[in-house]
């Protein structure tokens, strides 16, 4: 497994993988791995002939009061993990590479980033497109694997690569649980023994929701209702948004008229904020 | 001469010469093509193997207000010209392939986008720099060819390269002039015979500027003063700047303390809007 550090030496190995009609899988991550990074790390292993990794906590993502500083990093770990996941090239670029001094250039989508997330995070879905259009850039990869945990980053991602003509293949792989059910996230070691605990009830109320709308429910605001007194019952979490979209359009509805839906949601547990979603077949067929 | 009209065509013919060890050079135009853009042409034919020259009016360059629907198109004329500058392939894609609808990605720089030309045309730059970014990724160029008479546009897409990390050599290619002086420009046409006529005049403030700088004066409010009175005394356009520039950094400066100036202007005469601009070395040595 090669670690590259360098932008002009990773341009180059991938250049030259290309050249020679290799077949490059990039998985962009911001390190701190888990299992859920791990099976993407797989989906990109199945799909080319190269798997390359990103660790980089970006930024330009991070709001000025949330936790760049203090997200969790540990680059010993990280490699190991991603020698056993099969990984072929780690590029861990440092932060005044990827941002020299007076960047100003950035990629923004306008719309789906202004809504749940892009709201209460108002840079957050900029700073995701422009380090994933420069990763793009810099490992020129055939494929590129990206988590529905973040369903509004897998949509706005797949916006960008569709509108800016990037010529690269996305894949969205599933979300991986906990075995209690709590989606995994490397945000997850900042919760408390009871919050923990109390933080299963989100994968909860999307099961909820998931059985209502398959028994026939329509009203999105009925089942908002009761996902949210599931979730305040346990912890008393803030909740930031439930929201019920059309996953074409990432636009919100509020009554259940297609076949397919995707329930959203963001809650905090102290200063942790936790997202969910699930994508829902309105008939089981 | 290949012509191709589709963006997966395109990125399936350049993916195919990049493969087989060709080098790309790319010379993005909105057509109508003079002596300027032949220059940007022989430029990139110097430069590499393949010439891919691209054609299109990109309408989000355009102010609502400004001539994106009289801006002169000869496709047949173009197809001519290209083929007598040893293009490869013309790549001319259609509008509604390039913009689709719901269109909502784009590429912004932040700074130098927002004086001069940007302060007057405020979505100008995002256009070009979106348009651009879409270019490099269907048409994966090695290099890229623009022209000087846009300073400020090529200095922004030299910004966008570092910034976004593309994997593209730039050249920037000087400016092409009429026997007269004037600038070559596709918009020229446009110009009354009288306009035509007294146009010349940019380029004789030009040439006075860069004569006043070499034999010593420090002072820009007194330079372009005089460059004004020039411009003014024939025809009285409006003059919408006269700016002295650092051209590393793109950052006016009043007095002259560096070995480099960039003086680039913009005029109206009528409707139509003429810039110009000459890079000054302070000391004739």
């Amino acid at each position: 497994m090669k670690i590259i550090r360098s932008v002009s030496e990773m341009q180059r190995e991938a250049e030259r993988l290309r050249v020679a009609g290799r077949k490059i899988a990039l998985v962009p991550t911001m390190g701190y791995l888990h299992a859920g990074h791990e099976s993407l790390m797989r989906e990109a292993r199945r799909s080319a002939d190269v798997v390359v990794l990103s660790l980089f906590v970006n930024p330009t993502q991070f709001g000025p009061s949330e936790d760049f500083s203090r997200y969790p990093r540990d680059f010993e770990r990280d490699k190991a993990v991603a020698a056993g996941a099969g990984v072929d090239v780690v590029f861990f670029p440092e932060a005044h590479e990827v941002y020299p001094d007076g960047f100003s250039v950035y990629v923004e989508e306008q719309e789906v980033s202004r809504i749940l997330e892009g709201k209460i995070r108002p840079t957050h879905f900029r700073g995701v497109t422009t380090i994933v259009a420069k990763l793009f850039n810099v490992c020129k990869p055939h494929v590129a694997v990206f988590g529905q945990k973040d369903a509004q980053q897998a949509f706005i991602i797949g916006k960008m690569i569709r509108d800016l003509n990037f010529d690269v293949k996305m894949i969205v792989a599933p979300i991986v649980r906990e075995e209690d059910g709590l989606a995994m996230s490397s945000r997850n070691v900042y919760l408390s023994a009871n919050d923990r605990a109390n933080a299963t009830a989100l994968y909860e109320s999307l099961r909820f929701a998931e059985s209502e709308i398959k028994q026939g429910e329509t009203t999105v605001g009925k089942i908002r209702e009761s996902m949210e007194r599931m979730i305040r019952s346990k912890g008393a979490p803030a909740v930031d948004y439930i929201a019920f979209l059309d996953p074409e359009r990432f636009r919100e509805i509020d009554r259940i008229t297609i076949p397919t839906v995707l329930v959203a949601l963001a809650a905090r547990y102290g200063g942790t904020r936790l997202i969910d979603n699930a994508i829902v077949r309105v008939k089981s067929s």
